[in-house]
């Protein structure tokens, strides 16, 4: 399936930057997200969350809320059956709904600052704020600990005395916060080392960081009288919203619809529920529709960030460069239930490196913090500041140049991959090539600066995916897939659907159907949507193709085989096949009433074939000596697209992850009280960069196409927020000849650092 | 693919009476009308209607309207480009849309009160309707003519100067307000009259009577500023209002995405645009979402009532009761526009009888009146009234029993039909069994009672039909349809599936899908909607089960050859075929992922063979002698549904049909003043049956599978209003030795009639 260069330029859309078609809605502000749907009769639910960080929940008393006038319904723990505790698949993910009955709503226990304990459902918002309010909750708080090192010390408060880690035989049958241990490599590590004439050691600590989508979840969920159900809302999977709020409510999957509104970000932190089954459990007892919005508090206070963690990375290497041994153990905070990203996190952790002796070890760790969701690369940012700022040590102390080490230890085609696998076609060295040959690398550094180069990888994802095409009476196409567009999918959809019918892409109106009209979709998450939705588009297309050949064989009375498919248009294969008119797509969907009815192309499929993105990047900055204040110069980053559908997307994905990268490296961090509430709950007091922090993010984007699409796409939208962290660290290493060991390097940190107290 | 009477009798699900799944949402007021969407900074739109019935318009001048605050857009002809004049297919339908964007909107006269003339879309109703005050129209009124036969005669004002008769080789060609000539039949009637022993001929009059549904036309458009376009609209056809649409507003076909609210009845009336392409006009004008809900006013003076006519009717008969010719002329209102349903008239006339001469010549007429639209077997129950009439007549000169002499006469498998065709299987002798053998045609008549009765039939159609089944992770099945849910066939498709992949009704939940979500699907009209829908359902499940066996087969490691669908379960064809537990929908589903994917079947065809239907009916009235006021005692409906998916569903369609046809019978009609304004535009006035005016309709189910449906179904909406008026008037001539030549046979027509003024 994969395509040949000549294929790949002979390409009339793929490639080139169309007009987005969602940008203007957007900007006018006519694009309807989560809290714009209004429906007749609808009430506004409030939840009402637990103050402490952790306590046993003695009693709710919500009697006093339900007399209050306007209010229509209030539920607790007791509207939602209890799940047993087994993982179950939900498309790619394993699913604990223990676990998830729990987060979304306390039950024996509050587990952190912010957990919903109760809510309600009223004819106003400050109708709702008050009786949460009147809702008496009786708390038995608890010792609390909240970060992963503590939660791993003997004696420390245990979440769950049911939990026991998985994984470690050697673990004792006594309550812990450990609730996973795993271990990835191969080769021997131990030998590794002794081969090795230099070894880096180092330990570090990164802060969980916040995704940071603009639009706070929101939904808007209707229980209709006669047992079916639909809910609007912002996701990133509304077939696993589907699922997961089916199963925690009781109904069948079928009855449940679920339509997602226009997303104002998600980034991983909009794959999970919260307030829809609540919303829905509401809307079934008043009998009326139920909007749920979070505000940013309660975004902060109680929907995922990614893991914090801290880590040990040791490195081993020849004199002349070549790594002999790889070694790390990563403690990876899961939040307030167990399933942090740790074994993405060991698999990610060297799969920049061609080794022989690797050994990841990692730990899953729960604490008194909201449950962690997925982030762009989940886990891989985390590890990649650790292994990337050992790797930039190791370069210095062999006096390489940290391309030419990263280059000369870099996988590739045919190499086993540090997690497994033998990697195919794959773009690290090519992108390592561009960076180095870039001319922000050889910009001149003056006083304070610095430059610092870090690589990153991502496996990216296939998975279930179900697109209709529809072919409408006038010879346009309506193309439904079923993944979110987050990253500009109708665009890129529009432009591999048109390529494939050989048509303009404004010809192509694509649209995210809701889960009535299409069969399972996964997330639109993992880098997967332009992959798999594309890889699913393209079949649905042929598909299509296929059946207008056979119109066209009916029209001419010939065979489908004397028919070919060409720009557009059915055409005699040959002059053999006769003298016709080749008939165009319009021409065909009028006489489609006539032969045969409506011209279609399904695919309903698990795709398969994701194409691993490596990216590298080096990042200038400059440190204020007197503040500790880190600029950043210039950015440049290289990352393999596969194949760029559409440029000015990839490298939006690129700056974006890049940016994310930068909060993350310099300023994002979740700060909590000695008793457990977290102290910056907003934009204000937990710092995302805006654009004056920023330089322009020089975007290269690398062509190394995936064999497993038929136009060579890889995802793109995560590896480049994987080594913003280490590349800076790198860089003010090199500015300031500190080392930083922990996220983030904010100005206080930094200055530490230069002031020798570090 | 016709079903066996032993296939009929193992049916396990078609042929029960499930709860229905709408029907709680529906009485509780959940469900969601046309009405009922709210969108972000939506405005509301309202239309200036001309208060003539016949004028030039000379000017408009909205610019007052324009300047008045919380206006945010005015339309008028000038925002939409004229069309040409030529008839293209939309689905099944003929359409001119010359003729459709001057309905619409007027644009060199106004034709009939009522006639839209301007829009504006206002932030609150009440500007809006201030705004309208504001426009200055300058009319030059014409004279008018409102009456089918006054606008044939020579000399009568000409609503369209370039008309011309089509079909008729001898008309001048000079202006006139006969549109076509239509003519239909077979044999020699010359010759067939000179054989006859006694001949029968009268003169009929109608009124046009409008649909009646609850629910006036209602609608939201949104034009987005990326230029795709939605609506939300109650309609039979979601297809059609989108091609009308994109249309006359000049959008790519696929850019515009309607979808269908709940519909508070149509009847035929919501076949048609109205306010959705001003609806959109307005919201592209004025960059915000409009609403459009019109008012009963609104709703009678501007959207179509069915036709009201003018015939002549003549039968020739042997002295032993078989009928040797039968003749009719029929002129029948179109209404401002051409389009009257005079072909179909033709075509019905005579339908129900075995006939070897036969002629009807028919007329399509336009007047100052709005355009005609459908209505439950449109053109057929006009005609019906006086062919019927004249049949009773035929049976009384006989000495007959109306009921003999028209099984005598009956059309039936193998006959010619009337309209062409050769009959197959049909139901209209186990009809009049029926009705004959109905304890009700034996109830003796008391004073100032009489019996009538009377025979319809109806085509009933096929069309493009697209549907898609999504085989849900838990096993249940999520059924989408095209065409709108009007009488319950969310029902019977859940049925139909749950028959064919032999699971409960309840695992299969049906939804109404978008225009983006499904191939072209044609309206729910025509009676065709259990039957194509449920065909299109049928096959989508049979390929569903192909590709369950092919699961199984999968996991089995046998041929798919090897595995059959039986129960709702794959199981091996044979024990040769191996030893395997059954596989159910429910583990199939949960393998897919592993085994290929999503599960789903789909169709996309152009349903041929539908199956007409045949009711007899009859009706005992009592007259009261003092008022005219007719009473109906009992009315009796026998109809072939070839087979009842849900008897209750037919038996409510039969018992609607027949109280619609009663309305005719004795109280519908349009008044119209000397200046052509309709008096009595609302349900005061005009006067639809309550429920007080009705008895209990005693409804058989007749059952003469149709060979070409899976099940045997035959389309059932419409034909039991066919035959209602002459029914009545053959019971008031029964009562009163009487006949009315004339609808609707209200108090004073009937008193006059009975006091001899007659």
């Amino acid at each position: 399936m994969s395509i040949t260069e000549q294929e790949s330029a002979e390409m009339k859309v793929v490639g080139t930057r169309i007009s987005r078609p969602d940008g203007v809605d957007k900007v006018t502000g006519r694009a309807r997200y989560g809290a714009d749907l209004m429906l007749p009769g609808m009430l506004q639910g409030a939840t009402l969350r637990s103050p402490h960080a952790h306590a046993k929940l003695i009693s709710i008393d919500t009697s006093r809320a339900e007399a209050l006038p306007g209010v229509k319904a209030v539920v607790t723990r007791d509207d939602f059956k209890d799940q047993p505790s087994e993982i179950v698949a939900a498309g790619e993910l394993p699913v604990n709904y223990r676990d998830v009955v729990r987060n979304m709503m306390a039950r024996e226990k509050v587990l952190y600052d912010g957990h919903p304990v109760a809510a309600v459902a009223a004819t106003s918002m400050s109708v709702a704020k008050k009786a949460l309010k009147l809702i008496q909750v009786e708390y038995e708080v608890l010792p609390h600990v909240i970060n992963v090192v503590d939660a791993m010390k003997p004696g420390a408060p245990i979440l769950d005395e049911n939990l026991r880690t998985q994984g470690d035989e050697s673990a004792p049958d006594t309550p812990t916060n450990i609730s996973k241990r795993v271990q990835t490599g191969f080769g021997d590590v131990d030998a590794g080392f002794a081969a090795a004439d230099i070894i880096v050691e180092r330990e570090y600590d990164t802060e969980p960081v916040h995704q940071g989508y603009i639009e706070p979840q929101a939904c808007v969920a209707s229980y209709t009288e006669d047992g079916h159900a639909e809910i609007w809302v912002s996701t990133q999977g509304h077939f696993l919203i589907r699922s997961f709020t089916a199963r925690l409510c009781g109904l069948d999957v079928s009855k449940l619809k679920v339509t997602p509104s226009e997303i104002g970000g998600g980034f991983g932190g909009k794959n999970n529920v919260y307030g829809e089954p609540i919303a829905l459990a509401l809307s079934r007892k008043a009998h009326r529709p139920v909007k749920m919005v979070m505000s940013r508090n309660e975004v902060f206070r109680a929907t995922g960030p990614t893991s914090g963690a801290n880590m040990k990375v040791k490195v081993g290497c020849t004199r002349d460069g070549k790594i002999t041994a790889a070694d790390a153990v990563l403690n990876y905070q899961a939040g307030a239930f167990p399933g942090s990203p740790v074994m993405q996190a060991s698999m990610t952790a060297f799969a920049c490196y061609a080794l022989e002796n690797v050994r990841v070890v990692g730990f899953d760790v729960v604490s008194n913090r909201p449950k962690v969701a997925a982030y762009r690369a989940p886990g891989a940012q985390v590890v990649a500041f650790g292994v990337e700022s050992v790797m930039d040590e190791m370069a210095k102390k062999l006096n390489m140049d940290p391309v030419e080490f990263r280059l000369k230890n870099a996988a590739k085609e045919g190499v086993k991959a540090s997690f497994g696998p033998t990697l195919g076609p794959v773009g690290l060295v090519e992108c390592l090539e561009e960076i180095k040959s870039h001319p922000n690398y050889s910009v001149p550094l003056g006083p304070n600066q610095g430059r610092g180069v870090a690589s990153g990888f991502w496996f990216n994802i296939g998975g279930e995916t179900c697109v209709n095409m529809n072919l409408s009476e006038d010879g346009t196409v309506a193309l439904m897939v079923g993944t979110p567009d987050i990253g500009g999918s109708r665009a890129s959809m529009s432009m591999m659907a048109a390529e494939a019918l050989g048509i303009d892409p404004k010809s192509v109106t694509v649209s995210v159907g809701d889960t009535n009209a299409l069969g399972f979709n996964f997330l639109t998450a993992g880098s997967r949507t332009t992959f798999a939705s594309g890889k699913a588009t393209v079949e649905a297309a042929q598909k299509m193709i296929l059946e207008l050949r056979s119109r066209a064989a009916k029209i001419w009375d010939i065979s489908v085989d004397a028919v070919v498919w060409e720009e557009g248009e059915a055409r005699p294969a040959s002059s053999n096949a006769g003298d016709f008119e080749p008939l165009t797509l319009a021409e065909l969907a009028k006489k489609a009433p006539k032969t045969g009815g409506p011209i279609a192309g399904h695919a309903e499929t698990n795709v398969q074939g994701a194409g691993p993105s490596y990216a590298s990047q080096v990042a200038d900055v400059e440190v204020d000596p007197e503040t500790g204040q880190v600029k950043i110069l210039r950015f440049t980053v290289a990352q393999d697209a596969g194949k760029a559908i559409h440029p000015s997307y990839v490298e939006g994905q690129y700056q974006g992850a890049t940016a994310q990268g930068i909060g993350w490296a310099l300023n994002e961090a979740y700060i909590y009280d000695e008793n457990g509430r977290l102290e910056n709950p907003n934009f204000l007091d937990y710092r995302v960069p805006v654009a004056s922090d920023l330089p322009m993010i020089d975007s290269i984007i690398v062509e190394v196409p995936n064999p497993n699409h038929p136009y060579g796409v890889r995802g793109i939208g995560e590896t480049s927020i994987i080594p913003v962290t280490a590349a800076i660290a790198n860089a003010i290493e090199s500015a300031t000849g500190k080392r930083l060991l922990k996220l983030p390097m904010s100005p206080p940190e930094v200055l530490e650092a230069i002031e020798g107290n570090a």
